[in-house]
């Protein structure tokens, strides 16, 4: 148990003393600040170190490879960094099964953008929105130094729009601004737009020679980027014929399991404890895509999760369509990525990620992203309904077990090759060792 | 562009051999292969590789301290993991602030875990229920060699019910079966006691001697565990006086600031889009933690944000309450942390977050993670509604983007003091530099 003394002034510690410091909790100091300092990087820990704060080592995750994947005709080796076991094979394993079926299809629907000046204003909206001609040029003029790059880029900002909420709050009103960021994730750029807009808003209100009181008063509550983009949105589809199922499972037609599939789709949407679980296994893909690439994972959970349940009910965000012996599976989401900017070229794995994608623009990595969710969904679905889930997740998982008993390379072998015939759990596993043991 | 070739049998590579193969698609292949070389470890590098599968190396993310959170009268200073710049100054600075207010209230109000298996049945949902007394004995004997350690622990199956889903679907029923995974995330342990449940399921409805067709034929779709727990739930809390808030904002009394930070809540609930973002903040923190601890971060944002639209509308997780001069804010949410199992005490720096942390119980960490979202969600909503987001972020970015622009010590030294005086952004950073260097 520790009794933490107060770290005062910790931010202004170097390094070395911040570790120093937090060292005095743990069992063996020296033996904890070695093995933190081994994970450090020899030429380019500066890099790391900078990307957040207080920063005492970094964390490693397995940075792994699902090669193949087809995807709107282009091969992807997709670079996926995950700490959950399985959900690289998973996806590599849907990849290879779909490259000979004519593998993944993928389009961006929209890439809109949009932020918000969220403010109190006791007024009416028919006042309001009489004034929008007026205010574009100012809310365009202070905010160029910012656009002016974006612009180049092919981007910059597309409209605003004044949008009535006191049917919720009292005097609640909106100024929806909508952005093009091009290649860029862009949320710096559309923060620091709105509260350049904000402060033009709030000067209008005080000086604007219509307005008597109480109208002058304006309170801007905040300006804000919306992690949820609706309008941001891809799609991406596998589809082939019915016959293709036929050797899915040794116990099950492919109508069978073609009827299997269709209910556990439905029973997403019928149920969200289930649609929750479903839509996870999309993530799982899309996160370790994002992370690879240097980019906002929460962001990317916080959007798809709340598109889920846009309609009342939290839904599966995937598609199963079966007509004419044509088995269609699709998924449709919410992505906000970018291939400039933010981490993506300042990160080293993040510019190699990219590297090996071949350099995409952002509407591209998000067809990647969102075609590796589909895939791992697909590859989760199908075990479901065929062997279960546990079978293939704990083969992978085994020698996690293993080196959780510090297996020799001997033990290894051996206990793979029988795993290979027996039923997998942390309990099998830790006794089939202590019996090769004793 | 990138036209890749298959790669086939890529899984049976060596770990040499699959760098070697997608270097291929690189512009300089020996500098790629000697860079992703760069992040192995020298001892550790197996139990990395075979966390996950295809590794060809690690992704490092910077593993920060958000020192001095005063949690239930306990000093942590908490490991965070986060590509985000800001996260841990803001969780720091939150940490501060509440310190000298009592600092973080935390209670883990249940821990219930559930899966289902789902099944497609013709028959009467009175038919079904009548025989659970009958089935329960068998589930535990069939489950036996998994559950008899986790009963050992303190946990076990907890309960099971029959749950009639037919007004959704036709014929769809669940079994549901509750768990308590003690200090475990608990994900194979589940996943393995239903897949066993589901077999005694199907046996039962063949052999029956009740049933005639068709309520003979049962059809088990899948036996998964639920992501979404909204029995496994952790309530973290501060409050102070009023007082305590003159000080916040230089333009801002007391009173302005709580009632524009209760606008900024109220606003969260009434636009989803607002709610979605609002949120996000809340697992900036969390997630943080999960990765530093070795959880599933996928599994914690399905959790709360399914939760959090669990009503019909997409809603913020956190809670405002303003009585009596008494500022109360606080969040509740659904969070499933292991402390013991998967990664927990596998992955070399997961082991060293718990020990910084005093190896917590689950209870514990969860308590600990939903103070840090709060932290977080409170230093964001903080900021908004005062000076903004951007100031304190592109302060924390400000080094980010003199990395990008590879600056001496020297030029690197002299914008931070510029910038002090000066608003950031990459556009303006970059000038500055061009300025100083021409």
């Amino acid at each position: 148990m520790v009794t933490n003394k107060i770290a005062a002034g910790f931010s202004k510690l170097t390094k070395e003393e911040k570790l120093k410091l937090v060292s005095r909790n743990v069992r063996k100091p020296e033996e904890f600040i070695m093995e933190m300092k081994s994970f450090w990087h020899k030429e380019k820990q500066k890099i790391f170190d900078d990307i957040s704060e207080n920063t005492i080592s970094n964390y490693w995750l397995p940075f792994g490879i699902a090669p193949n994947f087809l995807i709107n005709n282009n091969i992807y080796h997709v670079p996926m960094v995950i700490e959950e076991s399985s959900v690289v094979a998973a996806a590599s394993g849907s990849a290879k099964f779909w490259f000979s079926r004519g593998g993944f299809n993928s389009r961006v629907i929209s890439t809109k953008k949009t932020g918000k000046v969220h403010f109190i204003w006791e007024g009416k909206f028919n006042n309001l929105i009489r004034y929008m001609d007026k205010l574009k040029p100012a809310f365009r003029e202070k905010t160029r130094h910012i656009t002016r790059n974006m612009e180049k880029r092919g981007g910059g900002i597309t409209d605003f729009e004044f949008v009535d909420m006191t049917h919720e709050i009292d005097n609640y009103y909106q100024l929806n601004v909508s952005f093009e960021t091009v290649d860029s994730m862009g949320a710096n750029f559309i923060n620091s737009c709105l509260e350049e807009i904000a402060l033009v808003l709030r000067d209008f209100f005080c000086s604007c020679q219509d307005f008597e009181l109480p109208e002058r008063n304006c309170s801007i509550i905040m300006a804000i980027l919306s992690n949820y983009t609706p309008d941001c949105l891809v799609e991406s589809w596998v589809e082939c014929e019915i016959g293709q199922f036929n050797k899915m499972d040794k116990n099950l037609t492919a109508h069978d399991f073609i009827w299997k599939f269709e209910n556990a789709v439905q029973i997403a949407n019928a149920d969200p404890s289930r649609g929750a679980t479903h839509n996870k296994g999309i993530f799982n893909g899309i996160d370790a895509v994002a992370i690879a690439t240097g980019n906002d994972f929460r962001a990317i959970e916080a959007n798809g999760h709340t598109y889920a349940c846009m309609n009342g009910k939290y839904k599966s965000l995937t598609e199963f369509k079966f007509d004419k012996d044509i088995f269609r599976y699709s998924l449709k989401i919410p992505l906000v990525m970018g291939t400039v900017g933010g981490l993506t070229s300042l990160h080293p794995l993040a510019r190699r990620s990219l590297e090996l994608l071949g350099n995409p623009d952002a509407r591209k990595l998000m067809q990647i992203a969102a075609s590796v969710g589909l895939a791992n969904n697909f590859s989760a679905v199908k075990s479901l309904v065929t062997k279960g889930i546990q079978f293939g997740h704990m083969k992978m998982h085994l020698l996690n077990i293993l080196n959780y008993h510090q297996v020799s390379e001997n033990e290894r072998q051996t206990a793979i090759e029988h795993f290979k015939t027996h039923k997998i759990s942390f309990n099998s596993v830790s006794e089939y060792i202590n019996r090769l043991r004793s």
